[in-house]
């Protein structure tokens, strides 16, 4: 009877029904009271739909557990089987490249430190006599040092065509350094490394790290490796954007130039909102595990929606209207909700490529880095604060643990959402970002911007021009318009002959 | 011995190193066969970090868990006090609507039916004796048929100020209706309702369903109901701007003017591509469980992460800008892997509201829906073929169920990634679209845009205003530039003062 009263088919026009989630649960409930039935043996009216992408991702937490547990544990072969079509090559693993090891402390912008650390990086060039031709490449989100082949690695880097002798970054006068940022995971330290004060893996007892942070660690291997006192050229795009213009702002007087593409000199809400989803997403995969999946199966499924997610900011809608206009993969087939239209079989490919590519916890660290970066007069004073007092504290106590007091920790229950709460107005946190920069806006800089790139829009490149334009120094600006690209954020990886030109003009300037 | 190999501490500067993940994995998976070890007992360098967002989670988990099987089973106050702050009227869950119930079949675009269905609906003001002043108001994706308080339900509505005596929608002339779509959960038959074939819920057994399927429904409530032959307006916003057109251009003479905002005459990439993150994310959830969660835990974490992403679509920066800056929740704590800076915790809540509010099933069926929604004449030429069949093969097996050859299913696999493959041109595709639109761009249309919205770009409602001018008709188009409004695609639920002008002048033209 309890079923009958809850069944359309005992229904004619009924008004004021009271049909809502909340009372289905109620009603659902007392289900579970109403007398045992069997289950629907008759025939439904239409077919089950069917869920392949989800049966993927099932077979591969099955093959991923098995690998775990297989006798010859030699899965590492079974993983790679799994991946199908070719990955981006700025994305690819690397092998080939040097490592600088410090055995100082480093000490970071929101509290926390490293006892020791270690620098991945590759070397394209000559370091001339004088030492003053060196330029630093700074990465994005997820590329390794291998911004181009050389003879330790001779697979395509991620700038493969943008570096070498009379390209943009002309090898035959310059000396070009990558590294992997700090909290990556292809061969810097990071999450994935292993804490010597307990020889376990660091996982969420990473500190969180910042964009500055990532930088310090560079100007390390920069002098103790190469003994170079000051670069020719901090360059990078994205968030090696960021980082070109962290670089010198931490050492004014060891950067000669600044390059910045695609970046910002703060992060806005809105990127800050994208980061957000891709961050909450990954980390509501059950096998994240809050950071402690290593020896276990990793978060693959959180992992690839979290770069599916990603994708969708790195393209632009133009780009996808010629590419996939609205074309499905199969369009004899009825629609379905896994992956149907072409555009979500793209992004279906990009997450799987990724997903077993890069740590889940660098991705989470590196990603919380950006949102972060922030050159504004009172953040930097404020981190550069925390920090000396870190360092202060650590030497005080003769390298024992840091105290770890409440102020330091993040309350146990969600912040609540604070609506129109901004403290400051737009024009004074512009000031505040001026004033900050004024430790660099002497300096030569060239800034780059996309008009089809939505995750750093134009408008946060002009920004950063602005800025140096204000203090009356030689920056440039250049902006691509949609008609030059409309690959929007990934153009730097794309289009070097329209971002290539001015960059080697500013170089040898 | 084995676990000193892959120690930090045991390392100088090691040339060469490959460490990636894979390599990672495979050691990881010889840990296991290490001699076993007792847990670190050491103090880490630094503190674990804490996550009270998963915390809640896996509260909110444990409390639908224990609702499902508590003694009292009044669970429904439980759910509704994990809830909280205030709720958008918009998605409010409703009471005191009627129900139109059809017992004849509906056929669908892509195959499948519902044996007989239900559509709740709701009016304001009075149907004149002529009966030529009926306005049907179409809802976007997650709005219930409360559009505006009525004597059965006094709470407001989502166009609560936009509908009323001397209003933009003036009920002193004009007679309102509004439903809820056919495949949502407010009082409509959807996934959530049971299939009389066998007494049990729909669940993903539910047709795939289209935009068009959804007027035709309002449609049969129109003419069986009200007995109207024309309706004054088919008026709507987001999806609702994809159904004022799709009502016209299925039943071309019952329509005297269309009123179309923010929405588009056919879904675009970037857009599927949007909602294809919401649907993949909640698809992962696995209490979500293939659309099978009724009477067990609802997928609230998937539904939860699907509307933060929705929620970043919906506004736009300029807006978050002013709201939000870079401000964080509590300056004086360390910064957090969890909602931190202000942006987060507004798309938190956004999450929280809906993750209990919104039958999970409904919400990707509609998402699928919005992204099939095309008026080129090919797109609807194969959906009315489609359809005929349907109904001929329905009736000539006098009732029984409908044949499902291997035609017509999904591949066992996902579909490969189809690079550059679509098949048409932009040119072709928006010939073919003007060629279909030929069947309502001889109406009145009044078409209205907004230059913040990301989600429907601006460009896509200059596409349908473009499509009306080529037959010369007697359209009109509006587009609220930034300075109006940086609301973005939430727009018509917050500037009525700026919608509401051109549609009330439209309708009284």
């Amino acid at each position: 009877m309890m079923l009958k009263s809850i069944s359309n088919t005992s229904r004619s026009v009924v008004k004021g029904r009271i049909v809502n989630t909340l009372a289905r649960f109620s009603t659902k409930c007392n289900r579970l009271y109403a007398p045992s039935r069997s289950l629907p043996t008759l025939q439904s009216s239409n077919p089950q739909l069917s869920f392949p992408c989800l049966d993927k991702l099932e077979e591969r937490t099955n093959q991923l557990s098995s690998g775990l547990n297989s006798s010859s544990c030699s899965n590492k072969d079974d993983i790679s089987s799994l991946e199908a079509g070719p990955e981006p090559s700025y994305a690819k693993i690397q092998t080939g490249f040097e490592v600088y090891k410090s055995s100082k402390p480093i000490f970071f912008d929101y509290g926390g430190y490293l006892p020791e650390y270690e620098i991945a990086y590759e070397t394209w060039g000559t370091l001339n006599e004088a030492k003053d031709n060196l330029i630093l490449i700074h990465t994005g989100l997820s590329a390794s040092s291998h911004a181009k082949s050389q003879p330790k690695n001779t697979k395509p880097g991620w700038w493969e065509n943008f570096i070498g002798p009379d390209k943009y970054l002309d090898t035959n006068k310059f000396f070009i350094v990558c590294t992997n940022v700090l909290g990556g995971c292809y061969g810097s330290t990071g999450p994935s490394s292993k804490d010597p004060a307990n020889n376990d893996y660091y996982g969420t007892r990473f500190p969180i790290i910042t964009v500055n942070d990532m930088v310090r660690a560079q100007r390390e291997l920069i002098r103790d490796v190469f003994d170079v006192t000051k670069i020719h050229a901090s360059i990078g795009a994205s968030m090696g954007g960021m980082q070109s213009l962290a670089y010198a702002w931490e050492f004014p007087d060891e950067v000669e130039k600044i390059v910045s593409i695609s970046g910002c000199a703060r992060s806005h809400p809105y990127s800050i909102a994208l980061r957000h989803t891709q961050r909450q997403v990954l980390m509501s995969d059950p096998n994240w595990n809050r950071g402690f999946y290593y020896e276990k199966i990793v978060p693959h499924i959180g992992m690839k929606l979290a770069r599916e997610i990603a994708t969708v900011t790195y393209r632009s809608g133009p780009e996808w209207e010629h590419r996939f206009g609205r074309n499905r993969a199969d369009d004899s087939r009825p629609p379905a909700l896994c992956p149907d239209f072409l555009v979500e079989t793209y992004l279906d490919h990009a997450g799987e490529k990724f997903c077993l590519e890069y740590d889940a916890n660098s991705f989470l660290y590196v990603l919380k880095a950006m949102d972060l970066f922030d050159l504004s007069q009172s953040t930097r004073t404020k981190c550069d604060s925390i920090r000396a007092k870190t360092e202060r504290d650590f030497y005080a106590k003769s390298n024992e643990k840091l105290s770890q007091d409440s102020k330091t920790t993040v309350p146990a229950k969600p912040y609540k959402e604070q609506i129109n709460s901004a403290t400051v107005t737009p024009e004074e946190s512009l000031k505040d970002l001026h004033e900050g920069m004024k430790k660099i806006t002497q300096k030569q800089a060239l800034v780059i911007g996309v008009e089809s790139d939505i995750l750093f829009p134009v408008w946060q490149q002009r920004e950063i021009a602005n800025a140096f334009e204000e203090q009356g120094s030689k920056s440039s600006y250049y902006e691509l318009s949609n008609d030059v690209s409309n690959y929007g954020h990934d153009t730097f990886l794309i289009s070097f002959d329209h971002i290539g030109p001015p960059v080697k003009e500013f170089l040898l300037s």
